[in-house]
């Protein structure tokens, strides 16, 4: 999915909602458990409720990954599965030396289809570029991200006064352009999105956090939307696990509608 | 394998040599092809050959995952199939929030037995704590890597003079201990072996580029070798791909005697 239709999908569902597939088969509704494959039964169940309401989807890997090779095949089943107005992005977290990213990236964009992956930055330019070769497909990069150990490293400073994640953005700037690059911007402190925003005032932010981490949606949209919308915030836990009996899909869908319409009233007076 | 099993089996060997299992099916003999599993009976063969001269063997695990389900299970019997005396490292690069990093960790310590994974550090504590919490098993953490985008952001300085690699290392030590945690050391620049040696003096580094990537053994021995090693040189095609013809796992054997036979040398000069 390029740019232009994304920022389309987004202005017709008047939303910027991503759900995150972080789906562990001990937390999902226990009748499902007796299905030939109950990942991808409850991602389906989870897809069909929410496809009005979100325009992307973002299976977390590692989730799949812990389930071994048949974790894999509910992931491949899962991204085919997402309709095709909806954008995808692999949670990989992925980056090594050059022909070993490019095997990578040929794990999510060609063998399964994503649109987008999300790609660390510790090893730099030649790590991320192979992932860049794709067309219409995406990176996104690592920049500040929620979680407590984001002050480790990101946070420190160069010699000029600039941290290593500000450092990420200008740099990697360099490589693509806002229609193959987003960045990863943790909404656990909006007033860094208003800085950040500075620094790439045309790119999408991939915002986890919201929900279970304690992000709050308006405070990260008024800093971070843009005239093309420029967000995709993304909700897990409190959509797919909003309830754990059967009646889990018609309760995911109450929430994502909740966000949805809280995502129009902001699209409408920030963007 | 912990700490003194790694070592005794290094003085054993006397050798620190780590194969890269870094197997592509475009690029192993063709008569493998008509196997069941060619990339497993590719390394099986490979693992043969080798295993009384290295002590280590690391699948590249993104050549696993581009071949989809199919390439975990090849990776699957690849670790199974290590000898128990040899240790075994999943260079994975992962890392991510904490509760998804435990999934890693399940997926490669719990779901497949490797003794090691390769973790990227740009999340900070909480993204490897999770992989410290196994017994016995092992974080090495990327710090100065041996291709050229490692200078994007690795070499980045502090306003105190400190490279980001270097407060990699000196932060990361308060998380583990040389029991549990290892460095990944690029060989392409020796004189920052001896460097980062004298942050950490007891932990094992693991040094790619030997080989294909044009590190040079004596000059990465003379300045990382420790009095228990400390030190796994990690070379993959050029063993693996020693030939690429019926004899390949008998070229193998003899590239891999030939380092052994170097760091044999090594070892009595330097550690």
């Amino acid at each position: 999915m390029n740019r232009a239709e994304l920022i389309a999908e987004i202005r017709k569902k008047k939303s910027y909602l991503c759900v995150g597939l972080d789906t562990d088969p001990d937390k999902i509704p226990r009748h499902l458990l007796k299905a030939d494959d109950p990942v991808f039964e409850f991602n389906r169940a989870i897809i069909d409720a929410t496809a009005d309401y979100a325009v992307a989807y973002k299976p977390n890997v590692a989730f799949y990954e812990a389930l071994g090779p048949s974790g894999w095949e509910s992931l491949r089943k899962t991204v085919e599965y997402i309709p095709k107005n909806c954008f995808t992005i692999a949670d990989a977290k992925r980056g090594d030396i050059g022909n070993t990213s490019s095997l990578y990236a040929k794990a999510f964009f060609s063998e399964m289809n994503f649109d987008a992956i999300t790609v660390a930055p510790y090893m730099g330019a030649d790590s991320v570029k192979p992932f860049l070769e794709f067309k219409d497909k995406w990176v996104i990069l690592l920049a500040h991200t929620s979680n407590p150990g984001s002050a480790d490293f990101q946070l420190m400073k160069s010699a000029d006064g600039r941290t290593l994640y500000e450092e990420v953005i200008t740099k990697s700037q360099q490589w693509a352009t806002p229609g193959n690059l987003m960045y990863v911007v943790g909404a656990t402190r909006a007033d860094k999105v208003a800085s950040i925003r500075k620094l790439a005032p045309e790119h999408f932010f991939l915002v986890p956090g919201i929900g279970a981490q304690g992000g709050d949606l308006e405070e990260v949209s008024k800093h971070g939307l843009n005239k093309d919308c420029g967000l995709l915030v993304n909700s897990a836990r409190s959509i797919i696990y909003a309830s754990d009996k059967e009646d889990f899909a018609k309760m995911a869908v109450k929430e994502a509608a909740v966000i949805q319409t809280q995502m129009k009233l902001l699209l409408e007076s920030y963007a």
